[in-house]
């Protein structure tokens, strides 16, 4: 059942270890199929290192286990709420990779710097506000999503494809369980190349409106013009 | 003689270097066999690549060598002296792995900023006092051992993995040898992420009780609910 | 056609990922047969672990395809106008390290601070200005150029093969696709160490010009002493 | 002629790449054999990648080639001021590491803030002060030998056993190039840590002198305990 949605689930969190993104199991990755009402994602606690097709977890929609012999990942349902709110998108991934963890710990959105940050997220990078001790105390990774979702509100989730959690760490998305690991690795880049500009240049006041449209519009939408399937 | 005790001991020893944690030979690990009163450690200024299970010394609790052919590390009776104070736990690790090493130089404890931190650390990691002329022109490496146990008065060695040596080093600990390794990576990775939070927001204020609770409880205890070993 | 010029702009787009000097697709390397009127570049957004000789596009000096199944980098606008404006120069790299990437976001030139940017740099590596929004709505990739070309008025660019573009991140040259990859790698490593120099100390007032001029010297011209094609 | 020096020569060179302390060239390793009256160094400009012994160079002390197919290094005057000034040493490193040449650039000292630099370095490692034009424009490698002989005035070179040239670099020493090459790891290591230490705390006072003083004579002198050639 699954199995390419598998596959790419698989090949997503192994790339995290191998683009040094994860310290022991801290991350996840999930895909979706929407068609199918399922969502297959990273075992709770499980080594990426010896980590399997077979030990993936498919839980439907309300976080219930259909096939696999794990526990899901403890962040199943920040990722399903994420999917319910954001139909857009086909693949989270989770990582505490350092130089994004330092900015959610800040309690700072990342600003658009320069065309790095552009070429992928159209704007500041938010950061969720805290959570409310009655959030943390409630159904707390549910509620995560739930600020998450906040934290987005008005913007296109394919415009912004990642998050910063106050105080915890980023989440990433996209169209699918690949573009969302890209996206982990572009904001960890992103994060640290602005943590070294403001160590430069403490009052860096970000990048003109006019190259930050002309950066995302080469890589994105009808317009684009970067990469061989674009279709200039 | 305490065979699989050696083998978890040379495991966590050669995982220093391989998680980049040491240089040289500036580490060391350690396993206690409580019931047989006997210490595993590595040898003194031995290289981690040359070294193997026939390297490593055991030592009675009064630090006597009684099997092995070199010297324990010179740190043996801080181990010993952390053994006897903490009856809880089971391996030591000390290594001067950097950003720690920073913490501990600039003889600051690390505050809790971040989930990363709660899920291992249940509060700040604490930064001993400085060590008086008497104590380190005594019994040295024992006067270590006995201003880590002073700075952990009140707080449960297992809640709070680890210790700031002031203008030295880590020190970590866990129920056994690979605990304590997974401690001292996690230690020096929090030292990292915080270092980091503080130069983009040097009044960073850190997490609020109730996310760090929940993460904290998350993993430890009778109601954790992470990895595959929990209960839920 | 070109297979020696392609073979070396090859390697050179295969020692940027080598070098770490590249996340993902984001840099290219060319080179240019002034003679046949040619420029060999990196293809739009192809991996480098997939690249081969096959898949380089030959373009001529209006920015034409004559050779290869891929569209030339979406920069090839940006590395044509530098060869039109600096007619010593063989090789163009542009990358977004992320230390070069720290100051062109800062939008602050790199000062000689030490040798080891005066081997290789003599004098500032400067930053251009912002780009208008007329320049990046019009033609942008070849008014990149065209800032860059404004940012060197005045300085010889084998003296200062390297630029910092504002809000966005570095390019460099040299007599050949080789040297263009050398001088990327240098800008970097220099970056870092400015930046670190300027963290320490806030107010560090550059290198001696004699000491530049000494350095600089060492390495090129007349009176280069320094590796074994030199004179002396 | 001289084969088990060229073997110890050959063999710090290349341990260089394999700890990261250099960038392309930007390094070198001496021996001295002192009652021959020769040196052996790298060759200049001869990437690590392709040295073999064969290509080291062999020098009398006036800086005569003696043996090998290549020039000596650049910078074979300085090695050779220091040789004469320090009779303790047998073995000098060169590199431009970049957290010691960030110290170097900005003209300061590294204190000793903790046992990491205790265990090594008995006390401030110094930074030279800036060369005159005349220095400079005269024998340049020389005269860089004299501003390091002058900084280390007072002090014994195997007790403080590196240095950092302003606007430079380091250089590094021991008995032997191997003993030259870990000071040359352990100063970069040491450089990295201060740089975070007053990162975190720009006030940070330093050690204690019974602290410095028990660790270096933990590892060096006449009482020292650690490792396995110690004594006691």
């Amino acid at each position: 059942m699954l199995e390419r949605l598998k596959q790419e689930v698989l090949e997503a969190n192994l790339n995290l270890p191998k683009y040094r993104m994860v310290t022991f199991t801290w991350g996840n990755v999930s895909g979706i199929d929407r068609e199918k009402g399922l969502m297959v994602i990273k075992p709770s606690g499980v080594p990426y290192e010896e980590l399997t097709i077979d030990d993936l977890v498919v839980v439907d929609f309300e976080g219930k286990r259909i096939e696999g012999k794990w526990k899901p990942s403890s962040d199943t349902p920040t990722h399903l709420l994420l999917y319910q709110a954001f139909p857009e998108i086909g693949g989270i991934v989770h990582t505490h990779s350092p130089w994004a963890t330092a900015w959610a710990q800040a309690g700072r959105g990342i600003p658009a710097l320069g065309t790095t940050h552009a070429d992928y997220f159209y704007g500041e990078v938010p950061c969720t506000r805290r959570m409310t001790a009655e959030e943390i105390h409630g159904e707390y990774e549910q509620n995560t999503g739930q600020v998450i979702v906040e934290a987005l509100r008005g913007l296109d989730p394919l415009n912004i494809p990642g998050v910063l959690v106050h105080s915890h760490a980023p989440f990433t998305w996209g169209r699918n369980a690949d573009e969302a690991f890209h996206h982990a690795v572009v904001l960890e880049e992103v994060a640290k190349i602005a943590s070294r500009t403001y160590a430069l240049q403490p009052d860096a006041g970000g990048m003109d409106q006019a190259l930050l449209d002309r950066h995302f519009r080469r890589k994105h939408g009808a317009d684009a013009y970067y990469g061989q399937a674009a279709k200039q």
